[in-house]
């Protein structure tokens, strides 16, 4: 269902040229029609950011979008002046197309970086859009496959509140590390909430979902997730069951790029637990999850315990306090290591299921954190080597 | 020449039966005959570091060493207190064959983490090197093959300094990581030199050598790098000559170990100028050298700079400050990125030779670093995905 499940918006998804694989939709259009126009937004701190990342994080410092525009194709990241002018120019023509504010419309981009984007087919691009929008299915549908890229399936979500609905759409499946590993998001709602609970509600839940899974360690120049809230339902929401929900959105929609990582055969989830504080098991966790040997292992169905605490040893005392004698891994429910040395044989655990449990008891106290990860395969590299640049 | 082309040293390499490899020598023994028995030693930060690592640590303590054994075909980590016991098994037989003191003898393993090495063998193979040991050219060259894992050939060194020599050899292919990256190294010298000498230089030489290379980002539970002095040429060294000879032969060894990195298609040097200080320069190299999408895309032969910067990006700012809009990339001497921007078109870059130069200039002091790194190739994914567990 998408951007379009809460209602007061309306989407549209178009092929205007921008992308390299012929015929593909690579440009949406999202649209709050309102009665609010709250926005909200968090943005890669890759200090290379994109020029519609420097541009968005503006658009939304007032709290307030009426539009985003999304493309694929390309990322019009490191195009110095020239590409934020793109960015400008795309909003601008977007908000006189809709007739609103230039400074309400966001701009998102995704693809290679180091490229301007064909302005002339990304104007054309949105004036088409804008023509299509729609608020059934098919306009949401439409949108979330308009902004995939290596993504081999869209990525979207639908949940209902106490009386209000929350939508949204996701595209990412590269370049995908634990801060704010997203690529492009969209999420939306017609709850009644003002900007600071949108905000509040947006950050929490990037923090614990797409701040936490990582497909191949390497942090993008474009990360954006949009939360838009049109106020359409009436009903004014919950605070907690708000940021409940937008978490649960979140959550799911990393969940599912994990599923859809780049050559992956196996989602592999990390957990640790008894660790001093929840930063503690997070470095721990994130520590394990970039592990490129541990990776391959599972990629090869070995159970290879060994790569997940030589990694686990990497993270500094100081940062997580445990005592490597003391430390349990689990694989798919079979103790593997106990207490830091062998415990039940490799044999026994059953590594043909694609989700691959890893959790690991440090013994050092009361925190926990889940990190999401996938195998390293021949297909990963595949993608990424042998691509037509 | 390895090992034995310093004068007062013996060495022999046999086959154990330790490693699963058929016919493969597997067991080293290096012997200082003195008249000095000078040892220095740097070892893995590594919290689930080996039992020979925790062993070896102590002997060296005192800065003598008289033999070193090294085995490939098991790494003997986190094998608990019987792991322990192992390495000082080993220890006290070899100190016997010897007849020198048990502290004297330090242990080296390399192999699968988190199994008992078959102990009858590798007591066996002590006795059989001890009988073998020979300072000629076989010996060394013997010595430098036993300790071979999925390395594909031997790493040596000789060099020369005023009146006495420094051989070498090291092995490391994978699970190299840019914190003692080396696995198992044995630097041999008859110069005169005390301990402090041989431990300062030993210490300089690793930083700028074993630690600033990185294969594939993952840290070893038994890297070991041992220095052994016999004061054979009764020349006593220059501290200065021969701190920079001991650099000089760790950076040749770790030059190998690139050259020779799981899978690897291309060697790459990372080099970052103008940075503030030479920890943010090194930090910048490590983020980039560290970056699998970068590596895909060399083993692809395609001079991505984006996937350069955006890696340089994730690097704080109270790290290392720069000016994203001053940065240059030059990949093997075509400025590809100029300015935060595009440059010359990534069409003229000669991405065939096996050296790919990567030279990032941040423009924020006189600062400098280089890391070198492999290419993230299929054959490193079959090498650690398609093995027999």
């Amino acid at each position: 269902m998408s951007v379009t499940y809460a209602q007061g918006f309306s989407a549209a998804g178009v092929r205007a040229g921008i992308s390299a694989m012929s015929g593909k939709k690579d440009l949406a259009v999202v649209v709050n029609n309102g009665p609010l126009q709250v926005g909200a937004g968090v943005f890669t701190p890759n200090r290379f950011c994109a020029a519609p990342v420097q541009w968005s994080r503006k658009a939304v410092e007032d709290g307030k979008l009426h539009a985003v525009v999304l493309n694929s194709g390309g990322a019009n990241a490191c195009t110095g002046l020239a590409g934020y002018e793109q960015s400008r120019t795309s909003a601008a023509h977007t908000a006189q197309e809709l007739d609103c504010a230039i400074s309400d419309v966001a701009i998102c981009s995704t693809g290679l970086i180091g490229e301007l984007l064909p302005l002339d087919k990304v104007l054309q691009g949105i004036s088409a859009a804008v023509q299509q929008l729609g608020s059934d299915e098919q306009a949401g549908s439409d949108a979330s496959y308009a902004i995939m890229t290596t993504d081999t399936k869209p990525k979207t979500v639908a949940l209902d509140g106490s009386g209000y609905r929350i939508g949204g759409m996701v595209k990412g499946s590269g370049m995908i590390a634990p801060q704010l590993a997203t690529m492009l998001c969209v999420i939306t709602t017609d709850a009644v909430v003002d900007e600071q609970l949108a905000q509040e509600a947006l950050q929490a839940g990037t923090e614990v979902s797409f701040n936490r899974i990582d497909v191949d360690g390497c942090m993008s120049t474009n990360d954006t997730v949009l939360l838009l809230a049109s106020g359409a339902s009436g009903v004014s929401a919950d605070p907690q069951e708000f940021k409940q929900l937008v978490a649960q959105a979140c959550a799911s929609l990393a969940r599912q790029i994990i599923g859809d990582g780049e050559g992956a055969s196996h989602d592999v989830r990390i957990t640790v637990t008894h660790a001093s504080d929840e930063q503690a098991a997070l470095a721990c966790a994130r520590a394990v999850a970039a592990s490129n040997l541990l990776k391959c292992a599972i990629a090869g169905n070995d159970p290879n315990w060994g790569r997940v605490v030589s990694s686990l040893g990497t993270v500094p005392a100081a940062v997580a306090p445990y005592n490597p004698n003391e430390v349990t891994v689990d694989i798919n429910g079979v103790r593997v290591c106990d207490g830091g040395k062998p415990g039940r044989d490799r044999s026994e655990v059953d590594m043909t299921p694609r989700e691959v449990h890893i959790d690991i008891d440090i013994h050092a106290g009361d925190a926990q954190a889940t990190v999401w990860t996938d195998d390293l395969t021949h297909e990963y590299v595949h993608i990424n080597a042998d691509y037509e640049s």
